[in-house]
């Protein structure tokens, strides 16, 4: 009797305190999501940043005053160190000349909205012009070759793929025209390239973003068109495949600066040695104020921050918020992050990366081992109340990724994407754009994810959450 | 032996079927996204709806020309049957007074932005005047009783439940403040009553609303007040309870009219006799265009059909579009059409409703039996992939829940709530808040719902899809 009975308590001591942990876990939840939803400040601390701040590319001045504002606003918040993380970043600037019309041979020339990709070097003093070439994939370009490619303007005019319910696979499906297209256009002998913006919308606004050079190709300038501007120059084409076109930009680069990471600490109170990283990104492209990408996620991760403070929440484990330097052309703060991490040896157990909008957040990618996913899908349960139900890709983020070798769980939280790729790197990146209560969900997100992990890390073996 | 393989043959066969129609369902609800992500016309027609026939209060100039733009629209669509359904519909007048003002006792008059409650009386010229006291609950309000209230304006001010993920149980809880508090107050001696907007967003946009007299006691004139002039009133309330509020409207009733639900049938081929119905409302508050309620549910509505007719997809069960008159302020269209369908014995298996806007879908309410539900969630998984995955709710809709007595499962289309309340009843309900593929993905989940109920019917047993 007695070897039957002390499993079965047991056993029943156990359903007990796992209930009762499911408990109070779901019940901190709560408390953590009321206190975001009432007392949140990551919307104001969006309203400085956008407004009062605007637009930080990479080693400008307003990069900068976002770094001091941050590191103000956590010491401010309080944490157990908060500190800037330095690394030396690259300068590209837009420069003042940025221009382009479609010269037809018999209805004048029509004036387009281009913007410079970023990276791109600038074209000759007073422009350059040529005859344009369109193209839709990389085996068309390979195609025409030399032959049909040497001197001319090359064209990329892949659409969006409006069927991918995800927007940011049709991100993904046009992404290397804008990365690797000028270099591939200059292998044939192209002098120069216009890129369809890369958004669902049919609108006026260019879309910027980085790309890179191949060092033995010549290096020709690129520039996005809008996708109006886009529908437009097709359309002339398929008229006249004569008709020229015509772009100046005055794009530059400088020598690489000093800048810095943003890092707020909460040490653990049992396991202090195993990490959670949260973090966004500080830069923003230069055409508007980069509320969207990525301020929002800047001051989610700080919110993070303030929730622990304004509940007394002592995390077993250590809470660090890392507001990245340089992801949108060059990833240096990240780079360097990881290497001081690895440098020192440190054990990142999870890294979270909010940095695809400020819209309804619907759930985390995952990017790990399947012990780890496993270990983050029993809280599934627990977190679907505030919809979070997608836990379906693996969409980790830019600036956790180096992360992953050195043992991390990657999590990317994923908000709606329906209108991401509307403003994305355009002059429409502002802060009347981003809804209150989407960007305090996502904030609120951010925070349960890393309480739960903080609490209960990935390592906790059997218990299973419902 | 024989005996043993039977069985197993039937079985294998049965499972292959079974694969074999999901497969084909599966394909099929891609199209029908395909066609919609890629030619829907539903922006282009809200569009229409909104920027040239603008907010169409029911028994308005505005709300015949949009029974007439739908009608034709549907018959140029073309479907087995289009017709109008005639039904009498009040007509309740704003006027061209609307104007409200705090009187402070030492700081002046603060004009604040007001609107009349749909279906308010009007106030004496001029306006009334009287001392304003603050409260939050009916409990309240009857322990001020009488001796608290006597010719005073009550002001409702109870702000929404920020918590609340889904912003409509936020608006439930204070939705009766609206639709019975003038009675409600006036059951004690108040003169009035002012309401604060049922809203998440802190501005200056009013937001009306029907409310509803109880016939007998007075009928008082009630108006809601922006969140931004709530906020100012109970702060200057704090200070002095003695101050006053004033305001004027010169709103008004006109006999009833006749007006219209605008309906087309594509009849099935198996079971004809049936219906699977779905609609939007085609009336909206006059502050504006109406362009979220529910001109998005009306498109969305016509768009199923359209996907019908472009693919050439023929029911076998018969798919019903119903634009009802009147959602708003009286129902008489709902009540109508539920009317003729008893009247007639008609048979619907389901009623779809689109009224909770045109952002993002997330799933279903249903509201119906528990062998009714179950049926429709064999489908989940199916529905997943396009990002619908919550049918916890029971929301069906108010202009089909008449139907649920003649044995309909009712199913209300659930888009992410966060901005429904923003624009809710006020000027800033406009075409420029919509997203075009937040609208089509909509339609598209609405489209496929009718698909699998068209193709499948709610009693075909124990098919398990996966």
């Amino acid at each position: 009797m007695l070897k039957k009975s002390i499993p079965f308590l047991f056993f029943t001591t156990l359903v007990f305190s796992l209930a009762s942990a499911q408990k109070e876990d779901s019940l901190q939840l709560r408390k953590i999501t009321n206190e975001i939803m009432l007392h949140g400040k990551c919307y104001a601390w969006l309203d400085y940043l956008s407004n009062k701040i605007g637009g930080r590319l990479t080693g400008s001045p307003q990069a900068a005053a976002a770094v001091e504002y941050t590191h103000q606003l956590m010491d401010s918040i309080g944490a157990d160190t908060v500190y800037l993380q330095p690394c030396m970043v690259p300068r590209w600037r837009r420069g003042d000349k940025e221009n382009a019309k479609i010269l037809t041979n018999n209805s004048g020339e029509v004036t387009v909205p281009i913007c410079a990709l970023g990276g791109s070097v600038a074209t000759a003093q007073g422009g350059i012009t040529a005859e344009v070439v369109e193209v839709h994939s990389f085996e068309e370009l390979k195609k025409m070759g030399t032959a049909g490619l040497r001197g001319k303007i090359v064209f990329f005019n892949q659409p969006f793929d409006e069927t991918a319910v995800n927007t940011f696979d049709a991100y993904e499906k046009t992404f290397m025209f804008r990365y690797i297209g000028a270099s591939e256009a200059a292998r044939y002998g192209a002098i120069g390239t216009v890129l369809r913006s890369l958004t669902n919308s049919i609108d006026n606004y260019p879309h910027t973003g980085v790309m890179q050079y191949n060092d033995s190709l010549p290096k020709i300038p690129c520039c996005a068109i809008s996708t109006g501007g886009a529908e437009q120059l097709s359309k002339l084409l398929k008229n006249d495949n004569k008709i020229r076109f015509h772009f100046e930009m005055s794009c530059y680069s400088m020598p690489d600066v000093k800048s810095y990471n943003v890092i707020a600490e909460i040490r653990g109170s049992q396991h202090p040695e195993e990490i959670i990283a949260v973090g966004g990104h500080l830069d923003s492209w230069d055409l508007a104020q980069g509320s969207n990408d990525d301020g929002a996620g800047v001051v989610q991760s700080i919110e993070v921050l303030r929730t622990y403070r304004a509940l007394g929440i002592k995390p077993k484990r250590t809470v660090r918020i890392v507001i990245f330097m340089n992801e949108e052309n060059g990833g240096r703060g990240a780079k360097k992050y990881a290497e001081e991490a690895k440098r020192k040896g440190e054990e990142h157990i999870a890294a979270l990366e909010t940095d695809a909008g400020g819209e309804t957040p619907l759930g985390f990618g995952l990017d790990g081992t399947k012990a780890q996913k496993d270990a983050v899908m029993k809280w599934k349960d627990l977190l679907l109340p505030y919809g979070l139900y997608d836990f379906s890709t693996t969409d980790g983020g830019a600036d956790i990724e180096k992360l992953k070798d050195q043992g991390a769980l990657l999590i990317g939280l994923q908000p709606d994407s329906q209108r991401y790729f509307d403003t994305h790197h355009t002059a429409a990146d502002t802060f009347d754009k981003i809804n209150k209560r989407e960007l305090e969900l996502g904030a609120s997100s951010l925070s349960m994810m890393i309480y739960l992990l903080s609490e209960h890390g990935l390592n906790e073996g059997t218990i299973i959450y419902h």
